[in-house]
């Protein structure tokens, strides 16, 4: 038999075997060192490390006193002993669910805490070991060992799947068939599982998890680089995911980004063949155009706006509805592939059977509950000393109410409703701005500085919005947290999912709004020659570019995409742990000569260097990035086909960044098992919906996609493009205009009729400046697209969705296999059980001993499904696939 | 203990013990007696009746000799003997899938199958009894019964759930905790099962399952109406779930028919304060139409089509908008609530853990592949033979490619388009009816008939319609069946799968088809007066009333769809099933005298009732006259708000009717397990998201909602709706009548400018019966109301769906508490393993028998996890919630 039939043997083979997970990484990392992995016997290893700090001063607040290693960063920190409900473990603690710290306890009282929390930890059988020598203050070191007896009774209640209770292992533990290994004539023979030694049989990530999986925080991590996967086996599954589905995306952007610069391309190639803008260009067909602004502005000629149509055509061309198609099925297939490579990954990480975990309450909601409950039986006393009456009996307050957060969820909603003013203030600012230096340097004598204009005021406004962005991102990531904490969640799953929705709506908001601001808005609002729209009645409504918004929209996507990334990358990534990192080290060079001795004399053990790093704040900001770029994928791809090849390079080097930041600059996260990415596939899947009509619109009204169709097919008499620009102008009589909005001075005042750019009644018509019946015609062409983009992209997105199947083939296949193997334990079984039944009645006098299969059954430490688990490891090498 | 621990305690208690479940049945019935539920000895029950079918004369097809009960109607009838790959039950059938009989095998043959059948099933450890008599013709049954241990080995087998393996027992058992009853002070302390007789403890649609769930079919009906519940018992999950859906369906259209009666007493009401519909009828406003036609026609006046304009009110109003959005939420809700409700009656139904069956090749798919395999070892004996080469080595042909399925396929792909060009021609040749027949009508002299015109037509067209979909219905089914065995697909759910997919497109097809073209086609290609569209060069394309489309479509609607349903449910389900027991009686009569009396001296047996019934032919029909319904009721509501008031009237008489049926006039269909309704729900959903768009279209397009709103809006001075009549009418000069087109007599012979509802420019415009700019505009405002319904109905239906959880409050607090009882028993489990082994080291010579507990383990019939069902039965009073 392979499998571990007995405990004694095991107990005796655990000296000396060395951790052979853990030994690359000291090896490679150089600083740590090997004794430091173990207590001071050399032979119990270090499985957690609590901190305890003790100021130097009694403070006024004790929230600092006591570390949460690797907590979230919302103050306070705080110490949180949470009953699990067994009574093994929290033994007596019975209904109180945390001890907090969050008042001011005197020196004593946080002494006897700590006394108590640590007793109760010995109760549940673990080992304890502290630094020899006791210093007063500063850091001290309480280090756990977890004995092999706690982590098996732990992983049964934890029901983490051990390989007695599979037919199949998990990838952790070496596929070995050892007792027939050259027999492998069939891919299934090689099943079986060879546990040389406890130390190994749960790996790190299931070690730190069962010890003290939801009390305090684990403090380890080890520096150097390493690949992805055994980033995933260290920290646990819930980063792992995360890892697997950058990976994914990040996969996917490669024929995206491809698709992409084709289209590109194309533009690029078909930009001298594209009639309107060759029209545009030409000198003969000279338009003369009305001025831009009344009185100051003077006609000018549309040939000068000849570089912003070539430059337009790039983006807005056919392929670019085609483009818009693909994304939104590149979407469909991102979405239904990521849905595999979850399937197989909870396969081969064995998180199929993975129900969600209890949900204890939050400390935070456990204190107002118990306040509350006080304040109730403080009411229900006095109303008993002044009424007499003993009516109200003492009802157990269970939870909280929403009268309870009524306060939370006032100060939320006006707090949003706050940030998205905000959001659309600074929009506003920024258009002001460009009104306003638009005007005045359109107004300098300087012909120079004015036919720098536009370039010069739309850089300096994207560039004003990109670090208004980047401020209100950092500013709304903090007051989602305290709003999300004002609401007092119940559970620690319910806190992350309320604030992850928040600061999305938020981040989004504040990251898109100019950007729509662009694509629909703006020009759309500005009048037209001789009616102009004024806001503050002295500055025009801005209109787009001659060659039309979408090259605007372009340029705002592509400076604020890369720009984000970049910054976000470099100050926010690594400028700023850098920074932190060197704060704790000047802090540190405060301590007294003495103890700097000390610390020359005795070399730093790893939980002194790990406790310099900065704790792990959750994966919330590293998706929350990641989805703000998925949405300059998928939201406006249409007028950005190079969003994704920006995306893809940005992510290459995330990946990295993220997987050097985890290893080496982070405290080693507690590992948390979790089977999705739980929220965000559904932001995810809500973006890629409505992706699809924010393209449609992007498409039918921001490009000339429409009105170029509509042309070709209704109004042109050749059926060419040929008359498409005249045929968008619009003409004004120049007499039309009010006293002092004609141009004072025009170096062509011949004009009587000047062009402008929009569907109206020309000026001899009864209805004159009305729009006209083409404007109407285009307006329903454009929505009639808008229709059949949506409802096709929906449908292909349906089809595709149902084209891939959920569980990918192997696993499936995989899935029928484990079956039909389980069917065949089952019959020898009952086979078996019917022999014993027999010998049973047999020879009822006689012990049962003899049966040496049935005997080692109970010996097992691992329940329920001992037969099964025999029979898999007995049989292991004789049962090919049927 | 309570349990089941030993097999002889209970073999004794069999003696005499009354089968509960199907007394009361038996009892109600009269017809069936209480001896033959049970073989000649009195004791084994009869758990299947297999019959064969002896002919007269030797015919020249055998197929009808052998009979499948109860099987699919398809031609021909076969027995199969499928291997269900346990070499336990089949034995040595080994790699032979099936015996099939659809050639014409001589008689001896057939006798031969017969008893290498009935061989395998004695092997198998069945027992069985035949007549004693043997004829030599006519129908022959052969009983079967099932001993305890085929039927708990084969449980085991099935992993039917049963209690031992899960912690809460199905409903099936009596749910009475015995050890201690009077102390149930908490709901969760009456757990526990009463076993007291092996006979219930499988009861009748798990015992009919075990037996022979692939082989035969089951024999077996009960006279008597019965309560929905109990017919979900009898007849297994599948059936059950059918009733429970339609149960569910037909509630949840009490609250839409509400809604529905509410919108149209709304119409009713606020018809005299409609101003569009009093200008019309406004005997002072006269506007004088152009004639509908050429020549013939004479101008008329619109206040004679004051009528129709009331009625359409009555549909076409505010408040059909709002019914649009609810109906459309309402199937988001529907879908979301039967979501609830299947994991509710999976929870107590015990199919939680039920995976999909091993899915068994049909034996139509064994055969052809057979047919391949000899064809391909012919071939290459012949190339062996010829080329004298051994290179080509046999390899074993496993499957069937799209080759040998590429002439299904093609006959599919043709057929198919063929019939939807047979159905679009049925349309058409309705519409030509019309058109002829109205024109005809409008040239006879008589006034009588002239003015009955459109009543007359309309009526006759929708009877021939719905006869024609009704014929085509029940054809469109037979082909549906006989295109999806020509596609030979693998396995039963494969072939069920592509049925209902084939049939649904024909069916929907054939039933919408006529009211998609009155919605959406009917008058939008009329052309308009001195340029009528012609068809057949002499006939006008039909337009609609004067007011509107919408109440052409609702009468179109409400005629099919009670119609359809009153026959359907009428003839179909009531008077043909009458008609073939009819045929049947009266072939029956065709036996001789002397037969007869024989038949007379031998009161008939159960088995011989039963086999004069009608064969089960699968929920398809049943489902699908369902889903064309739901189509009725969320597809055009908006045009017809008392949909759903008639589908819940039909479907409150259906249920009674479908439940009648199952019970008295079909076989015992085998019973199913099912987790859910399958393709089903994906149809539902699609129509649901399908329904979104076509209500959009029906309210801009057909209603009319929106050029109402327009002229209200952007042209009406008053911002009333006065003047709307005038405004949807162009003007026509009659001078512009082409020679011949002029009405030939007329009563108002001086007329100069005629109306017509379009619009279009007038005369005296430059661009004369061009469309208008109102024209454009209403249309771009239709198309924009389209996307905003769409979108806005979408978004709300997400938000349905999101708010509605899919399990329910209930089930997953039970899901809870039960998984706290199972950490509870983990851990005493751990507890008394740890004390076992103990003693088990402390003395290791003496044997382990000490122990009854654990002696017990193995003596349970039902493996894997016996502890904890030990603990469960042992511990079940005092587990009290934690």
């Amino acid at each position: 038999g392979v499998l571990v039939t007995d405990q004694s043997p095991l107990l005796s083979s655990r000296e000396g075997v060395l951790v052979t997970d853990q030994s690359p990484l000291l090896q490679g990392g150089g600083r740590g060192c090997y004794s430091c992995q173990f207590f001071s016997d050399g032979r119990r290893k270090v499985d957690y490390v609590l901190v305890f700090y003790q100021r130097k001063q009694i403070s006024v607040r004790g929230s600092d006193r006591l570390h949460r290693l690797s907590a979230p960063p919302h103050p306070p920190h705080r110490l949180s002993v949470i009953s699990n409900g067994s009574s093994t473990l929290s033994g007596p603690v019975g209904g109180l669910g945390c001890v907090e710290l969050e008042a001011d306890p005197a020196e004593g009282e946080m002494v006897l805490i700590r006394e108590e929390f640590e007793a109760r930890l010995l109760e549940a059988g673990l080992e304890m070991e502290r630094d020899t020598e006791v210093r007063v203050y500063g850091p001290s070191f309480t280090r756990l060992h977890v004995p092999w007896q706690v982590l098996s009774r732990e992983a049964e209640f934890l029901k983490i799947k051990i390989p007695t209770k599979k037919v199949r292992p998990p990838p952790l533990y070496s596929r070995v068939c050892v007792c027939n290994p050259m027999d492998g004539s069939s891919p299934n023979t090689n099943r079986g599982f060879n546990i040389t030694s406890k130390d190994t049989f749960f790996d790190n990530a299931t070690r730190s998890r069962i010890l003290l999986h939801d009390e305090w925080a684990r403090y380890g991590a080890f520096y150097k680089y390493q690949p992805v996967d055994l980033i995933r086996k260290y920290f646990g599954e819930k980063i792992g995911l995360y890892f697997a589905w950058l990976g994914v995306y990040t996969q996917l952007l490669i024929p995206a980004s491809m698709v992409g610069i084709i289209v590109f391309c194309y533009g690029c190639y078909t930009v001298d063949m594209d009639v309107p803008s060759l029209e545009m260009c030409d000198k003969q067909q000279n338009f003369t155009m009305c001025p831009l602004c009344d009185g100051v502005c003077d006609y000018w000629h549309l040939s000068t706006a000849c570089g912003t149509a070539r430059a337009s055509h790039l983006f807005d061309n056919p392929a670019t509805v085609f483009f818009a198609i693909f994304m939104s099925l590149w979407v469909a297939t991102f979405l239904e592939h990521w849905k595999r490579r979850q399937i197989s990954l909870n396969h081969s990480w064995d998180l199929t059977g993975l129900e969600e975990e209890e949900d204890h309450p939050r400390p935070k909601y456990e204190t107002v509950l118990l306040q509350k409950r006080q304040m109730m039986r403080n009411k229900e006393k006095k109303n008993e000393k002044k009424k007499k009456k003993k009516k109200k009996i003492e009802t157990g307050v269970e939870k909280l109410t929403w009268r309870d957060r009524l306060p939370g969820y006032l100060i939320n909603i006006s707090s949003i409703l706050f940030m998205f003013g905000l959001t659309f203030s600074a929009v506003f600012g920024v258009i002001v701005y460009r009104i306003v230096v638009s005007a005045l340097m359109a107004m300098s004598p300087d012909p120079e500085t004015k036919s720098n204009v536009r370039v010069t005021v739309t850089a300096t406004a994207v560039i004003i919005n990109l670090v208004v962005i980047l401020i209100l991102d950092e500013i709304y990531g903090a007051v989602a947290v305290w709003l999300t904490e004002l609401e007092i969640p119940r559970t620690e799953s319910n806190f992350e999912q309320h604030l992850i929705l928040k600061a999305f709506l938020l981040k989004f908001m504040n990251a898109y709004a100019p950007i729509f601001y662009v694509a629909f808005f703006k020009g759309r609002f500005a009048g037209r020659p001789g009616d102009y729209v004024y806001v503050f009645n002295d500055y025009r409504m801005e209109e787009c570019a001659p060659g039309g918004c979408l090259i605007e929209l372009c340029i705002q996507l592509s400076i604020i995409m890369v720009g984000k990334q970049l910054i976000q990358n470099n100050v926010f990534e690594i400028g700023i742990p850098k920074l932190k990192k060197l704060i704790r080290a000047w802090k540190g060079k405060g301590i007294s000569l003495e103890e700097r001795e000390e610390q020359r004399a005795r070399p730093p053990q790893q939980w002194n260097l790990d406790y310099t790093l900065v704790p792990f704040e959750g994966l919330t900001p590293e998706y929350m990035e990641m989805i703000i770029q998925f949405g300059f994928v998928s939201l406006f791809v249409a007028s950005f086909p190079l969003a994704p090849l920006f995306a893809l390079l940005n992510n290459v080097i995330e990946i990295r960044l993220d997987a050097k930041k985890f290893v080496t600059e982070l405290r080693r996260p507690d590992a948390v098992q979790a089977k999705d990415i739980g929220i965000w596939y559904n932001i995810l899947s809500g973006m890629g919906k409505f992706s699809v009509i924010i393209n449609a619109f992007v498409i039918s009204f921001t490009s000339d996609f429409i009105p170029r169709l509509v042309y070709q097919y209704m109004y042109s008499q050749t059926g060419t493009m040929h008359g498409f620009i005249d045929h968008t102008l619009s003409h004004f009589n120049v007499s039309n205009f009010r006293p002092g909005n004609a141009p004072t001075s025009s170096y062509l005042p011949e004009t009587t009729v000047c062009r402008y750019k929009d569907y109206r009644e020309p000026p001899w018509s009864a209805e004159a400046y009305q729009f006209s019946k083409t404007y109407w015609a285009v307006l329903a062409a454009r929505l009639a697209f808008v229709i059949l983009f949506q409802n096709l992209v929906m449908f292909l997105s349906l089809l595709v969705a149902w084209v891939i199947p959920d569980v990918p083939k192997n696993i499936s296949e995989q899935l029928k296999r484990e079956k039909t193997l389980l069917v065949d334990v089952f019959l020898r079984e009952e086979k078996e059980k019917f022999h014993l039944l027999q010998s049973l009645f047999s020879s009822k006098d006689q012990p049962s001993q003899g049966h040496p299969d049935t005997a080692h059954f109970r010996t097992l430490p691992l329940g329920l499904s001992q037969g099964l688990g025999h029979y898999m490891e007995s049989e292991c090498c004789d049962l090919s696939p049927m």
